[in-house]
């Protein structure tokens, strides 16, 4: 499918105010294919209150092939939805919004979306990220100094992980943050800038999920001095850092878990759901007795953990640590439970007090699956989730083999999962399909925030993309990730070449030393290149995104800006795809800057892109040419005028239309 | 498109309890056509707190055709989303959801729901409702001695409306309630079996939304008095009677309002959002000054209006009037205001209220579009809303002519709008996309509320469905508002085969004593033979729905129970629909019971329908052939017993996953 089709999206080319207020004006854009029409009108159709309000828009010409409108919006709610009606002549209707052109009617969730809410760090949209998981990322000279602790199972750094309870939780290499400052030239080479910490609280485990106090860093891993140390060392390299807070849980050895446990009466028992009077029996994470939840309902808890400068979330971010954020764990079941969802007032109360402590600090929530009911921009600046990029990606670059396997029990296991799901393994995308699974879960999210989510491979959660990768598919998966909007994702490893079947194996120490081997070496050079690439083009970081071609095999799409159009291309066979003329900018001047393809542009303005597949290439083009804005200011308004009227209006129904 | 697809939805086949508490456990089937797989795995996929949570299907063997699947689902949350996976053994996945089959993962929205809040009262899915805008509807003799208010402009009953300002709100005929009871056995004649009132409060207009006080009944109606009357002699003949209440706004001559206009202190002046300091100046609803807008965060407006026996919302519920429940106009903007939004909290209080009060009382919201956030079983049993049917169902039977008409203000206007939309007139549709849009607009609806939506050829706000429709199709149109699932509603006059250009030229005054004109008795005729079909078969009211062909111009599907199932055809052209065996229960013996077409039924199950178009039809067949359940007996739980630990387990970190 080659499409040639109006389009706008959140991005400046289109959007005039990508932070505005309530009450702003703001001007938004549509441009249509010349000859699309004819056109009787185009609007836009807001829902303000959950009640419709139009606008109308003007032609502001027509300029390298594109007509393009122009109307303006006020900004009413918080999350303001809207979406465009273009009125054929002939009587046909189409509606745009996040999910494509629509001949019926369109839902409220797929509407584009301005969001009112403070804005996030501009320098999000300028990352990327670099995960380590700290046991296993790096271990200095001073871990041998250090006890093992009661729960681990130590192992050497080129012992194999191994998934099989005790020893999933339990085994402990020792990696440690002052081994993180030792690699942290490692991450300048590769070109991230931001370091994201699985927790480093103290725990009795090697993933830290289960935190035996918010208030210290792990001593196994340098303690508080040694996070100081490695943020300043970070910051020094132009590298950011953020930190790893369960909201939803504890660990059962935490501290204040401990005050309350057994003990009725304890100030911080109302922190938790006990269920006997003994409080001896809780609510726990799926469960798991060493993860007892949080209940959000106390006024107390909210004080110690999220709510002002005191608060362990202000603490991490303020000197003498500075971080420059939180990614929270398990955001999504966060103070839900049963009949009770609080989770709206904890993600917003953690935001509030991050912009009074630091507003430069980001905050990304995980929430694996569908993210959108979560992230309208009232708390999360973007999401660790799987389902509109990393899953439709696996669906179809990987090669399932579906190979039986150990479990947590060791318990060979036949059937395959799929990032937690028991759906046989690794599903079967066509190109087209990863395309329309990255729109479906990316439509009921505003821009904004979208191009905050994070877009890993995978991460300390899941199986290694490397593991069922098919032949040549790695530049696709790192090339779509630096391309696509959204926040580009390195976990610690992937850049060598690392491979694992799930979570738990795929934590695997990193081999430093091996860099010189050819196919690691290869595999650094793509990961430094095309994050090189992000950097160079800022219009992949902020740029509108339109797709230009879906078939079975390819993907083909732009990144635009005033400055620059990127166009990339990723095609899992071979490449044939013919875009039409206007699909690109005319009289185009086509500079390969990654990749084997070839682009052949014709005088139209057509264009051939062809490629022995498996292909992955960028080309910069001009940037779009836009037509200068109607005579009409943004109005920055001081109130929200719509609805008010006066008492001396107020003669009897005058005015009323049927309410 | 004919399809015969695994098939589940929210009706009794295949939920064993629409009524569940939380911690219940639901049984869940599901069926397949036979040879659809062969299946690997059948599982339901749950998201309780926003985390996934499986549970395996088991085969319970196939009857007639179709392989039944069975799986428990422990209810969660009140309201507690869940879908199928259906894996493959060739490794296919499929999820099946509210809007159909999918191979891509499906979005949260879509999910079927099962709702844990107190159920609805059972008869209103029995309801037919009739809809009087009391003004237009039947004047009694005691109407001529009471004196004509200061506002109207008075009217005798054969004059046309006139839709001009200041007509168009004050044209005053002068209807009153013992008006409609004088005409109540004509109610019983349609076979309808609630009546809906739009406003009956004392008011500045004909259509009283402008509310001065809900203390009382308008006198230029009879007053309470007759209200009761009203009731009475409408419960005696099996008629349930409901009001119309105004959440959003009072009218500007409310005793509420005028105690604090101009008056600053008064203590209703928290009850509207005054905006200075004379209060003078104030929100009403969008612009019009004699609409002023509640502001909900005002507790004693929820004491007086809508919380506790001694609330405006309990006061009509109770004894002498008695009540039987409540529509709320603008129900979509109640309580939303820029960034606030008490909308939540006001329609569960509402609820709370009435669930005290009278349990078996209604409450519909008004939610004119996309109504699916407000929809989630938490305060309104269903909307008055017009995406989901009404404005599907014009785009496909209606013949838009256009023609330019007056507005308000006595201008002539070209550019015809479509239910308040200025999308050029009324959309074309086929009858697919008729289909595919009752299918969007319901996907997003738990079964139980979207039993509750009211259904709609028109309303007192819109223009009325005879004025356009396309020669032959109004009985599609009725056929299909008592055959799809969801409440029919007869606007009054429509039976009279009414016209109107929109929803002020449709408040017409009936024309009583036409009865006998072949026109008026032909469209009598077909609402009482199409109402008394609704009631004759209850699958209509509560059975599931599966649509079995849908092409440019024919629909075919249908409704089901173990009783029986209800064949129904509607053909805007010549119908020639081939169903494949198994479609239809097996050896079925169909008895046609409405229109005229021709359905045959083959040796091998398949079937062919045909019929001259327009064309709509209904058959009877057998029920729904169902294997007996799993030995497993539907669970009340004592308490939610999901990730409840007890300290006795919780040794450190031995059966931790990676939280």
């Amino acid at each position: 499918m080659t499409s040639l089709a109006p389009h706008h999206d959140g991005s400046p080319l289109y959007v005039s105010d990508l932070a505005p207020s309530l009450g702003d004006v703001v001007t938004l854009r549509l441009r249509v294919p010349s000859g699309y029409g004819p056109l009787a009108a185009v609007r836009t159709r807001s829902n303000p209150d959950h009640e419709p309000e139009w606008t109308d828009a003007a032609s502001l010409g027509t300029i390298d092939g594109w007509e393009w409108w122009e109307a303006p919006v006020t900004v009413r709610n918080p999350r303001h939805g809207y979406r465009w009606v273009l009125v054929h002549e002939d009587g046909r209707v189409e509606w745009l919004n996040q999910s494509g052109l629509h001949t019926l009617e369109t839902l409220d969730a797929e509407d584009f979306a301005l969001v009112a809410h403070p804005a996030p760090p501009a320098w999000l949209s300028e990352a990327v990220m670099y995960q380590v998981f700290p046991d296993r990322f790096a271990r200095s000279a001073l871990a041998d100094e250090r006890p093992t602790p009661d729960w681990a199972i130590p192992a050497s750094w080129d012992t194999p992980v191994d998934p099989v309870m005790p020893a999933r939780s339990q085994q402990f290499y020792g990696g440690d943050l002052d081994g993180v400052i030792e690699k942290l030239d490692h991450l300048v080479s590769l070109g991230v800038n931001l370091l994201y910490l699985t927790p480093i609280f103290p725990a009795a485990s090697n993933h830290r999920y289960d935190a035996a106090s918010f208030d210290r860093v792990d001593p196994l891993l340098g303690g508080d001095e040694a996070y100081r140390r490695l943020i300043d060392a970070a910051h020094a390299r132009g590298i950011r850092v953020i930190g790893d807070l369960t909201s939803n849980h504890s660990g059962d050895r935490h501290e204040w878990f401990q005050a309350a446990l057994g003990t009725p009466g304890a100030r911080e028992e109302e922190f938790y759901y006990f269920t006997d009077a003994a409080n001896t029996e809780y609510v726990s994470w799926l469960g798991h007795a060493s993860l007892p939840k949080f209940d959000w309902s106390s006024d107390e808890l909210r004080r110690r953990f999220v709510d002002g400068p005191d608060s362990v979330v202000a603490k991490w971010l303020q000197p003498p640590y500075s971080a420059d954020g939180w990614r929270i764990d398990v955001a999504n079941m966060t103070g839900r439970l049963g009949s009770v969802d609080l989770n709206a007032e904890v993600r917003q109360l953690l935001r509030r007090t991050m912009l009074e402590i630091n507003p430069d600090a980001i905050l990304l929530g995980e929430s694996t699956n569908d993210a959108a009911s979560d992230l309208q921009g009232d708390g999360w600046h973007g999401a660790m989730t799987y389902p509109s990029f990393t899953r439709p990606l696996w669906g179809w670059l990987s090669e399932p083999t579906n190979a039986p396997y150990l479990d947590a029990f060791g318990e060979e296991q036949t059937e395959p999962w799929f990032f937690t799901q028991p759906i046989g393994g690794i599903p079967r995308y066509t190109a087209a399909e990863f395309a329309a699974a990255v729109v479906r879960f990316t439509a009921g999210i505003p821009w904004r925030v979208r191009l905050g989510n994070m877009q890993p491979l995978d991460t300390h959660d899941t199986a290694r993309f490397a593991t069922n990768a098919g032949p040549g598919t790695i530049p696709l998966a790192v090339g779509l990730m630096v391309t696509l909007p959204g926040l580009p994702v390195v976990f610690a490893g992937d850049e060598y070449g690392l491979t694992g079947i799930d979570g738990e194996a795929s934590r695997t120490p990193i081999p430093w030393g091996t860099e010189a081997e050819p196919a690691v070496a290869e595999r650094l050079a793509l990961y430094r290149e095309l994050i090189a690439l992000r950097h160079a083009h800022p219009t992949l970081s902020t740029g509108g995104l339109r797709w230009i071609h879906v078939d079975d095999d390819t993907v083909v799409f732009v990144r635009e800006s005033a400055d620059e159009t990127l166009l990339v291309l990723a095609s899992k066979g071979d490449a044939d795809a013919a875009i039409p003329p206007g699909a690109l900018p005319v009289a185009a001047a086509a500079e390969a800057v990654w990749g084997d393809a070839v682009l052949a542009i014709a005088d139209d303005g057509s264009a051939l892109l062809s490629a022995d597949g498996p292909a992955f290439a960028v080309w910069r083009l001009a940037g779009v040419a836009v037509p200068a804005p109607l005579p009409v200011a943004v109005v920055h308004a001081d109130e929200v005028s719509r609805g008010v009227a006066s008492a001396d209006q107020a003669t009897p129904a005058e005015d009323v239309e049927s309410a």
